[in-house]
């Protein structure tokens, strides 16, 4: 295994209680791994040495939501909805109409594209989910091409009822034949609690089927209007429950006091025009938040993780100290991992150094792309991009 | 003179009645200048050619409003603002006292570097102001150097009362001493016309006379809450009045009926929190807008067009169409130019191709990088740079 030395780094965010935010700091990766953390001057010798010129690094982006195995366009729905026409859940089966048309190979392309693009700024790891499928072959080929580029798989056969289906006729297939088939493939499940998706009780049985298939659990929740996504995901003890665009106090309550993860989707509501969430509130209760992208054609079409952060600063009301933190070690918490959105000794090498001394420019340059260089799982992506 | 063919456009806006938006096209660019536009298929020979792939074209962003002869740093203003701090016009204090002490190199290096980053995103014409030196000798030296990058330099020396200073003192040494040493290096003369800066009185006569030498005007209003910036923008004439955050209905009236362009700002208004204008308002009652980035290390540290072509899409309630007008032909019109801001025959060949194949993209892939390619009066600039 060869070593990395990165040095010369002005501002160093850890995300850790042992090393905080460095100044003057370096970094040491060994393999995969980050072998050492400290001040630049008393940093061990390495194979390889890199100058960061003064930059900040910072943990890679953990984008824990999206989805990337879809063909297809709906940039006139976009364009639609600009000019007036509200965001329903109905556009989904366009998505499904073109993904299962499309070939294996074309899938497996955009997913790729589209990981790249993430990477290239600062993204490190990434989880996506089925979907847009929606039949059992269809669904069991999205989840084998998913986990042919993401770091997390997810199984969201409970996307939308298939039009023409009847709902629990279609709830009962994806109970009895879909989980069965694609759970080898994926480590989470995942359901569309909403008005126009899946109600609770319908919504409750596909998770405590993907429970019993050993899954863990998330929600897409209380994005259109109030709803019962959040209390059930709590209920349940999903890791992660998102959007969260409409919360009753009770939901505020019942997420401080679980681990279930609220996971904020801030360049979605911007993208239907809804509001965005109350992320103070939420912090404020002492629950934990994520930033996520919701990546996919319809109503977030964006790989941009710095968007939704600098969307977090500037219109949610968070710091730059807790925007980021939502979108590297709580997106991680989201997922159940501990080995990456942070930088202690140990994680896996995910850095992320960006063209500027402080990780507050991520928030007071809005739009500029500020990715210099990425690390991922200790490989470097985008070395000297720019 | 050489020329070069652009060809394989999926979509060219060319911001032009006779052209309109052309699918499947081609332009030819000859020197500096426009030479052809029109379908593919007819597209005469050229001395090279760049296949665009499929791509969109448009007009290079016209950045109309920007403050970049500065120096220093306001990053813990910033910071402090996004804890709770409220914005006021007093901040600019600090970057005076940075710009005093900075080099000419300095200073000019600054400049560069933030007009090399712009034109990496689309800007092909940018104006930038003085309004850091505050005295004769240092408002002269920032108008040299601003012209040594910028394409439209403005002399803004009533930006704000220097600390220290007696307000109309301050504005009889702007009239007598600094105009007529500023007005051979400037094209323009704007006014800070806001509660902690100057008032109606004060800066009207700064304008009238501005006028009086020959410049164009420009009026910085009704930024913080209601004010006569706008009035008195309409009164004098002057091509655009900036910001146009509080406006009231004689307000909005006056520049519905008059030339003056309404200038948004929104990386401003929302980098310091304020609401958003009300662009639709403006444009429904028949005025021109443009939008800026406003770039300045205080209340608007950005220098990207596309950030604020998104913004007004997904939170101004604009169309697509209507943002990337605002953000190219609308802004040239507040500065009096007809020669940009569009891609019609003998236009300054200020081409900007996206990796995308429609400008709706702009708006539908928040916070991605979408610039290919840039050609500044014909010149390539980024070329291949992704
Ligand atoms: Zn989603
Ligand atoms: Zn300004």
């Amino acid at each position: 295994m060869t070593t990395t030395l990165i040095t010369n780094i002005a501002e160093l965010t850890t995300n850790t209680a042992e090393h905080g935010t460095l100044r003057d700091a370096a970094l040491v990766i060994d393999g995969d791994r980050v072998a050492w953390v400290g001040p630049a001057s008393s940093a061990p010798a390495a194979d390889t040495r890199h100058d960061a010129g003064g930059r900040a690094v910072l943990p890679g982006w953990v984008d824990s939501h999206t989805h990337l195995v879809f063909a297809g366009d709906r940039t006139a729905e976009f364009a639609a909805r600009m000019a007036g026409k509200p965001y329903t859940a109905g556009g989904i089966a366009t998505t499904v109409a073109a993904t299962r048309a499309a070939t294996d190979d074309e899938l497996a392309a955009v997913l790729r594209r589209h990981v790249a693009e993430a990477v290239a700024q600062g993204t490190t790891y990434i989880e996506t989910k089925t979907g847009y499928g929606l039949t059992v072959a269809d669904e069991l080929r999205s989840a084998r091409i998913a986990g042919s580029a993401a770091d997390e798989v997810t199984f969201l056969g409970a996307h939308l009822v298939p039009p023409g289906s009847d709902p629990d006729s279609y709830v009962d297939l994806v109970i009895a034949e879909m989980l069965p088939a694609v759970a080898p493939y994926v480590g989470w499940a995942d359901v569309f609690c909403e008005t126009g998706a899946f109600d609770a009780d319908q919504s409750r049985a596909v998770l405590q089927a993907a429970a019993a298939h050993g899954l863990g659990l998330r929600v897409h929740g209380n994005q259109l209007g109030p709803g019962p996504g959040v209390a059930l995901a709590v209920e349940l003890g999903a890791a992660s429950v998102d959007h969260c665009t409409y919360l009753s106090q009770s939901d505020v309550d019942a997420l401080a006091g679980s681990d279930t993860v609220a996971t904020l989707l801030p360049a979605c509501d911007l993208s239907t025009r809804q509001p965005l969430p109350d992320a103070r509130r939420l912090i404020d209760a002492g629950a934990t938040i994520a930033l996520a992208t919701n990546c996919n054609p319809g109503s977030s079409y964006t790989t941009s993780m710095a968007y939704c952060v600098t969307t977090a600063v500037l219109q949610m009301r968070l710091s730059i100290t807790e925007a980021v933190a939502a979108a590297t070690i709580g997106a991680a918490k989201s997922l159940n991992r501990t080995d990456i959105g942070h930088l202690g000794v140990g994680a896996r090498a995910d850095v992320h150094l960006i063209d500027a001394p402080s990780i507050t420019h991520l928030a007071y340059r809005p739009g500029i792309p500020l990715t210099h260089a990425v690390w991922r799982a200790g490989n470097p992506s985008t070395l000297g991009k720019r």
